[in-house]
């Protein structure tokens, strides 16, 4: 052997020394080195590669920068595509992307957990890991009845027996629930006298908070617990973020309350969702939306910094159980121009803008062109349109776009149905004219099929990357866990 | 040591002497195992994921199941998302885009690798390569000085300075180009008395050939080799797929040519564009997209044919400079339903089925009901709209619309500019309608800034992973070439 190759073998051996050294430890401990203990599923509802650009551009324009600031998630060292459609159909709904995220099955739209024809159950990843010892939580900001959540835990052949969806929350033995509310929480009779959906969670042994000192105080001593949002907006939902007060609890908060009571020896399995983002991209609502995604990623930013104290047992997926509403980052009227930070001066939701307006009463005069002024005038206060210091004035033709919105449908037919029909159509009519402003445009106001991405990190992360599809996720979950 | 222990440690041994085999062959070859000898660059123009997922979808589609079929680069084992906007605009051309993939820097729309204000060249990978002793191939489907393949040749502070960008490529010491042919091949004088860009590169070397004989005829022996489509379509592009004749030579049979052409001991670099996804995607012409993609992807099975005979030192990266026009899977129309299999009626691309109208101009009858009848019939016959069969029948609405489109505008005001502007416009309107029937719909007909799917294969293909920035690309390709 002569010199040169000795030291090159001596190098070698150092090198294999290092990457030995921890095959060994684990050999000699009988430890499994693969076993991942702690995992966080995040599903940003609605989530496409857009929303998630558009939250970083956004945030980048407001420090008056062009590019992107990244988010949490977006600095996972894996990425993937995973593809999305239902079983019969290429644009899926919750329900079955929730499905096939919680199962591993694609069904068909609607189904809860349940395969296409609705008559047989299949086994979410939270149930499987709550038999294997690991504690399990299922956090949301919306109703925690609602399809993404239900699909962990519920059986149901369709996504609106939002009564039996709860039944089936209240007979589970999860650890910890959190969300807005319950959507129909008294709707038929339920065994044991029950009066409702919440008490009989408390019957079988849940812990129910609603409050936020009660949140606040939640201890592991409390057993399974179930918390409900102190506040909550429409549909049992919380508020959306870009609407909510300091003192309302968020969805990171949630995540950081569920870190800590699920943190145990034996591990835990934590599903969040951010729900409302798809909410916000169904109404066209950009500036919402964007506010949905920033407050998800402040969720994910708790499990990260889990994940730093205990990096070699932790994994964290971020996806997507679909795209919504075709979020194009451009259009043609601003082409190849982008002004998002425009979107800032919107403060508040569509939603609660027309909430405020039908609260207020104030804006029915019964003077159709008085009305439209003082809707011209929250237009510009509330969404920054046809703002003189933020270059967003008018022109004839868009005020009159706008104008006919207001004017036509129920205004002043006596059509009581909606008496707020038409100040809804417009409020949503202004923050689409915000949002093709900014310089991005919407295909729709449902759902697409592109596929969504894929972000994770930690143990086994770099088996979510490529080309997968949705039902891939489960499946290498309950393999980083072990699961039988 | 117990037996069960020894046992453990013996097969621990076993696995190592395995990993360690192929570290200790380079060390005693003194080979550099990371060193990458052939690299391909397909560039997708305007293929954003939703482009990708589209011709997965049709192609699942038309063999009647509900889901993706996959292409070649889908199934690539790495993934990732880049990052395109340009230096100081979000929303990037394909100069910008071109520049930072060819030379890791990002400049503003326009330029052709060169600084933001067009002052200072930037080096391409393609060219430190070639320095370096590796042969270089150029091949885009539409024309050689085009913004895309300039940017690995030229340097130029404007795209459209088609000429100067010719005498580039006439001046450079690249292998092999292929593409459409050249935008403006004489126009000042060039030195050496060429008469225009492709006598110049003839007198600097080149074997330049225009033929299909000339093409299938080629060997290394010619040299350095230019090669211009024998038939070419608009802007001196070669046809878009679905308009091709079977004697056509095709992007794939350019990209084969290629490979046997650079294929050498010292290695080789070859960019590769699909030029016309992006044009067909600013047409908003959905079918003909398709054909683009599937197109392109039967370029890189030749680059994977490649890559199965030489694993250990290919590498192929398959990513696109930029999204065009907003494509979303999915519309207000069709809702939740998707009728992909309809965009196989179309015939051929719209640019196409403008030129054979104005071409035949059997249209102008000076009656504009009966050109109208005439029109609706191509639009059934070669669009696949307002079919019985097809199921496509239009609603009153839906004629009524096309007609609008058809009636109004020049027809018949005696404005010359273009005599079948409205023939285009409405055959347009047309290849929109058949869209919004299959259930897609476009947001823009400009580019979006949405990140870019990058798919890769072979050696050192995971550095592609996770989020990257378009600058990214080379500067990766850079040093797994080892390029100084």
């Amino acid at each position: 052997m002569t010199r040169k190759i000795f030291i090159r073998f001596f190098i070698a051996s150092l090198t294999l020394i290092t990457l030995q050294s921890r095959v060994f430890a684990n050999i000699f401990t009988g430890d499994d080195p693969q076993k991942v203990k702690y995992v966080f599923l995040f599903v940003g509802d609605g989530m496409g590669q857009a929303q998630v650009n558009l939250a970083q551009a956004y945030l980048a324009a407001i420090e008056d920068h062009v590019g992107f600031e990244q988010l949490s998630f977006t600095r996972f060292p894996h990425v993937g595509f995973a593809s999305t459609y239902a079983y019969n159909q290429l644009i899926t709904c919750s329900a079955a992307a929730g499905t096939a995220l919680a199962t591993g099955h694609k069904t068909s739209n609607g189904r809860i957990s349940m395969d296409p024809e609705g008559s047989l159950p299949y086994e979410s990843i939270a149930t499987k890991a709550k038999k294997d010892g690991y504690k399990v939580g299922i956090v949301t900001n919306v109703s925690i009845d609602h399809a993404t959540p239900a699909v962990f835990y519920a059986h149901q052949p369709g996504r609106d027996m939002y009564f039996e969806i709860g039944l089936d929350l209240a007979r589970s033995d999860f650890d910890f629930f959190a969300g807005g509310g319950f959507l129909i929480p008294d709707g038929g009779s339920i065994e044991s006298g029950a009066v409702n959906v919440i008490d009989y969670a408390i019957r079988n042994g849940f812990n129910v908070v609603n409050t936020r000192e009660g949140f606040e105080n939640l201890s592991t001593a409390a057993g399974k617990t179930l918390v409900i949002s102190p506040r909550t907006a429409s549909e049992a939902s919380m508020p959306f973020s870009i609407d909510m007060a300091p003192t309302d609890i968020t969805l990171a908060d949630y995540t950081a309350k569920a870190i800590s009571l699920l943190d145990n020896e034996k591990g835990f399995f934590l599903m969040v969702e951010g729900g409302k983002i798809d909410w916000a991209c169904h109404g066209n609502d950009a500036a919402t939306a964007i506010h949905e995604v920033i407050a998800f990623d402040k969720a994910v930013e708790h499990a990260v910094s889990f994940y730093l104290k205990h990096p070699e047992e932790t994994l964290i997926v971020v996806t997507a159980d679909h795209e919504t509403s075709g979020l194009a980052l451009g259009n043609n009227t601003t082409r190849y121009n982008s002004y998002l930070a425009l979107l800032k001066y919107q403060k508040s939701s569509a939603v609660e803008l027309n909430n405020a307006i039908s609260r207020s009463g104030v804006n029915k005069s019964g003077d159709p062109e008085a009305d439209f002024a003082k809707m011209m005038k929250i237009v510009e206060t509330d969404i920054g349109l046809n703002s003189t210091p933020h270059n967003t004035l008018l022109s004839e033709e868009e005020t009159a776009s706008l104008k006919k919105v207001f004017m036509e449908g129920v205004y002043g037919t006596g059509d009581e149905e909606n008496e707020y029909r038409n100040y809804e159509a417009f409020i949503n009519a202004a923050v689409r004219m915000l949002a093709e402003k900014a310089g991005i445009s919407w295909g729709s106001s449902a759902h697409t099929f592109v596929n969504v991405p894929v972000y994770s990190l930690g143990q086994g992360a770099e088996k979510f990357s490529g080309n997968i599809d949705n039902t891939d996720i489960p499946k290498i979950i309950g393999e980083l866990m072990q699961i039988k």
